[in-house]
């Protein structure tokens, strides 16, 4: 009904839909890196182009929100809905670029296998973010967010108990230890873009 | 007259009270393990069906959530009181399981202190969740709370400033520090509880 | 129209003033510790009065806001801002505690850097503080304060890639690592006041 009233706010779910297809594209290269490091220095250059546009799309999402009186859903929620998105791109970045600063040349194998589950994310973030409207969809693909976070924790978890058990060099150790959970991190903040989803929905109900 | 007027919401209430006598669990095997290594792959399986029971909880409040329309206090309060309940369990948990990762087999006195310290925070959880409605109560908890998370603070600062005086092993000295701080963030989540809860009480004035 | 109606609520705009002039006196004392480590225990004790005094204001703030009935704007984010200022300042003092609890002796050249940028975002949350009734201006400070934030990310970075190049003792790499880190930190938690003040002006809008 209330659809009816109200043309539903396209320019809103269009940023959305840009900025889930950004991380998607972020993930997407990380992973590429993490399978072959020929031209780091230029695919890092490419990470950060992609960051850099989140950055920009997140402030024109906030710049919009300062213009408009009636908005889709809660102000706050959008203005959380934004940042925790850049979040997850933001852990994307710090960990190619980590790759660089520590000359990281043989990366754990659960490096690529994170970078993957970080895509899946993305695609359930896009997924939510398309069917917003939709509450039951946007809960299920929260709940996968969620099951992928899990899946990371074990994946890293052991990658780490491995490491402890076989890098014998201390800095190698710290440096390969910051770029797991740097990764780990970024399927953190896929959840908690799940968790602003999931109170939008449930706000509105 | 409000109470007058409305049923209190007894089933939410059990439920937060069923989390924090979680927690109080966990942290309570947490300082058994510390006391005591044996039989260390079993306990600390066991703490991991008890932070598993912490999600099942957790998410039977959000479902319950969805169906309810009038609920005790703010929707978005429930919400974020489950999530730091169940983030005070899962370091919890994480602290355990980082003993069987890392093989720690002589850690520094403070952490069994921290555990210590944690079921203390604990019961204070459970005393604040079971008076919700009652708030000078409330924010006496969030204080003690708050004065517990302090106390942690400063007994995991002494025993860091002591690990690195004494501690010539480069690799043990990361895995120790990282056991401290992990306990150390148990305390500081319960403190966000405690936020919570000084915000409920707040909002409701 | 508004403001012509209800007087300003002066009180609260003090305590957040005398908040932010609290916050520039603990990042100007750490600035003056790195550019000389003369009498270390007695300044950093000096910098530990400083962030007690914060904990008293944030105190001060919450009591007064549990016996205030209309307030200048939202509770929750007189509540949210209080508690971000003062991560801010715990932040500061964590990294002058570590000089301590390390035995610090040559720290990296960017922790002076850090520090003096963490003064220019003081700096602008005393200017957005003072004129939160005027929103463009908060707006500018907000944008001055993430844009202080990435250039300490910066500075941090680079710092970050020449230590691992330079330093082969992992012990000394671990303290001055986390050092750098924590600086950062407290430059991270003004972006976070940041946020706070920027959803107070897109509330009020």
């Amino acid at each position: 009904m209330f659809k009816l009233l109200m043309p539903r706010d396209t320019q809103f779910n269009v940023m959305f839909t840009e900025m889930s297809a950004n991380i998607t594209q972020g993930a997407t290269l990380l992973k590429e890196i993490f399978a072959d490091f020929t031209d780091l220095p230029v695919r890092i250059q490419q990470l950060k182009t992609i960051e850099h546009r989140g950055d920009e799309i997140t402030h024109t999402i906030l710049i919009k929100l300062n213009k408009t009186f009636i908005t889709p859903f809660d102000r706050e929620d959008i203005h959380a809905l934004a940042a925790s998105m850049d979040d997850v791109l933001d852990y994307i970045y710090a960990a190619g670029l980590r790759i660089v600063t520590y000359k990281v040349t043989s990366p754990p194998r659960a490096c690529a296998l994170t970078a993957e589950i970080i895509i899946k994310q993305a695609h359930q973030i896009a997924k939510a973010v398309k069917n917003l409207e939709d509450h039951e969809n946007v809960l299920a693909c929260c709940v996968e967010i969620n099951f992928l976070e899990n899946e990371a924790d074990r994946v890293t978890q052991e990658a780490m108990a491995e490491l402890f058990e076989t890098e014998t060099n201390p800095i190698n150790l710290i440096k390969l230890k910051e770029l797991l959970e740097t990764l780990e991190r970024s399927t953190d903040k896929a959840e908690d873009v799940a968790n602003v989803l999931e109170s939008i929905v449930l706000k509105s109900r």
